[in-house]
């Protein structure tokens, strides 16, 4: 097997089944595989993906030959499988010939009758509520810092839960952002970089009270909203102020059995969401709940406070207000939440797309109190995730909860 | 008019209609205005957005009462219109008298057979080829800076054209960051908060050598990629490089007229694009065309060298294929192409989901060649043109093109 070509993308795929036949067609090579399996390609997307310099750079893996130098119809001048399993195409009209990994071949395959996603969900979701979880998800802080398949670990607990907890974090300045740059690049909003969530003499948010702040999520003003938060513990020796956090595709999972006709009005009606200053107004128009093409849960974007008047006609206006609050109910219901006290040392991971958070209210003159907290991608926790499986493996590993 | 109720947001509300009566029922209120249009609220409309201060905090506007103290049935006492206009709501169960502001009322009314847009374009969209556009629209860059009212001319043109370019700016270290800041918050990638486009010895990206680059959006491997790029030249003293610049909305609205096939293929077939590095390894799965609910074009996800090979049954490999193929044609046809050099103290602004962009190659020996580049949402761009529309005015300007 030391001849196998490389593959155009950083991955190691392994070899699980070898390709018995390889015909081609006008505008197709169709492979029978030794499982009986048959998988066709495109002979663009074959010439396209060659594993050859002139076609994909071997150091950055991307592709530069522009596609429109390719003829308008392609041609197979010749077609073999190599003692190795190696599927070799010679192609007429060009000095080209392609030699494909037969692993690659095979995960890049459709299969009729058992399609699989181009682009799989990085974990399963787990859908949780209070008698499911006690507590968040938790994992040593230290230790998921010092050990990358524990830091692996904390990463897919975010994905699978939608929150995870570290604990026992040392007090130190800039500790928020050294862990966040090592899951990926920050997002900064309005409230800057790494933003203080604590009292201030003029407050530009509810955040920055002391009052109570029913579940939400943040910045649902923009066109997406962050998918990650951290909240970070710095101080806090006040009473009350509980942390407060609720599974929003757990809701809908309610609403969608329960509550079908709420359910829907929350898929389909677009609420405008604003936030209103002197210095910014930010807008975004989209539903409550957003389902991907299979119908899963893509997005929850419920926040009370930063809803603009509906514009639609009265009956959608009814629709729309008796859907919202129906929700809300469930958002406050204590059967679905997670509560608990932030200590010193502890790092909330979630989000920010998926679980709505809030507080309770708190002691606005015994003791101090503050949160550090930054924005994040979905993109930026994927990448990492995929990147850090290349050495640790890719199993989505069993998660401690409740613990 | 001095004793007219404040609105629970920044706005100032034109009064352009009277109310001639307001009737209550059982869930809304039916105002008829003194032109005969007719308009109702749900009641949980107006209680939640009445502007005195148990509801709404007169400096964030924001809502700081749950819904859900709000009883399962609102009563309204008394209403009635005072000699200003003003509209008075006497809620039952409540001590509380709202006041509305009549032009706030109009402006969220819906009106039956004449809908309104919940959250309106910005600008319209002037969609552009080589022969209405034989240059980017070009403002004087120190005057621009200067010139709140210029300022806000260059925003709206790059909302209606998705591109201008300001011209003449000093040479600066920091100047692009500074520039971008007034726009709004920045957006940092992989490649950094401000990323330089020059040659490097072991570049992760064709960008960072001499080759041509053919027309694409940056970043297509997000969820949702920058909404705009500025692109500041520094230093240009090579021969070749010229930008290449494509409305990609154009390019859509050929394709819907003249290949209908391909277009639906574009819009339909979801392709994988990925990243590929040892550091990270981005994937988002979109079509190349996406469309709004109301078939208006919403963003192009257009770029041949970071796609991962379609997995999907052969024929539906096959259109799309032709389909990518048809777009890459008339992205590169110099019909629709904006050609120009990047002069040193050229600022390029452009709508990174919507306008592609691309370079001829240049001399990698005979001179130097630096752009500074910075990456930010569309939501920055809207933030910022409404608020200095609230000073400035609201009408889209005419803009300078071409010139």
């Amino acid at each position: 097997m030391t001849d196998m070509p490389w593959t155009p993308d950083f991955e190691s795929y392994p070899i699980n089944a070898r390709i018995r036949e390889a015909v081609s067609s006008d505008d197709a090579i169709t492979l029978t595989w030794d499982d009986g399996l048959r998988s066709s390609y495109d002979l663009y997307l074959l010439r396209e993906n060659s594993p050859e310099p002139t076609t994909i750079h071997p150091l950055s893996r991307e592709l530069h030959m522009s596609i429109l130098d390719l003829p308008e119809a392609l041609r197979v001048e010749n077609l073999g499988v190599t003692d190795d399993g190696v599927l070799e195409v010679k192609w007429g009209h060009s000095k080209i010939t392609s030699r494909y990994h037969p692993g690659w071949l095979r995960s890049h395959a459709w299969f009729e009758d058992q399609p699989q996603a181009a682009l799989p969900a990085l974990t399963p979701y787990t859908l949780w509520d209070a008698e499911y979880l006690q507590e968040p998800p938790s994992l040593p802080g230290t230790d998921t810092l010092e050990q990358p398949p524990l830091f692996l670990t904390w990463l897919e607990t975010i994905s699978e839960y939608g929150i995870a907890r570290l604990r026992g974090l040392p007090d130190e300045d800039g500790l928020l952002e050294s862990i966040a740059s090592r899951v990926g690049t920050l997002r900064e909003s309005n409230f800057g970089r790494i933003y203080e969530v604590r009292i201030k003499p003029a407050p530009d948010s509810n955040a920055y009270t002391s009052v109570e702040l029913p579940q939400h999520i943040d910045l649902p003003t923009r066109e997406q909203p962050p998918g990650l938060q951290f909240l970070l513990c710095r101080v806090n020796s006040t009473s009350g102020g509980e942390g407060i956090y609720v599974d929003g595709f757990r809701i809908a999972q309610i609403l969608r059995e329960e509550h079908a006709e709420d359910f829907r009005a929350l898929c389909d009606i677009p609420w405008v969401f604003n936030s209103r200053s002197p210095e910014f107004d930010y807008r975004s128009q989209r539903p409550v709940i957003a389902l991907n093409a299979d119908g899963s849960y893509a997005e929850i974007r419920f926040n009370a406070w930063l809803r603009a008047p509906l514009k639609a006609p009265l009956e959608q206006q009814h629709r729309a207000y008796r859907a919202f609050r129906c929700f809300a109910r469930y958002a406050q219901d204590p059967a679905l939440q997670l509560s608990f006290r932030y200590e010193p040392g502890d790092l909330l991971a979630f989000d920010n797309r998926r679980i709505l958070h809030g507080r309770k209210a708190f002691s606005a003159t015994g003791g101090d109190r503050l949160l550090e907290g930054v924005y994040m991608d979905r993109d930026e926790l994927a990448s990492r995730i995929r990147i850090l499986r290349r050495t640790f493996g890719g199993q989505p590993s069993s998660v401690p909860h409740g613990t």
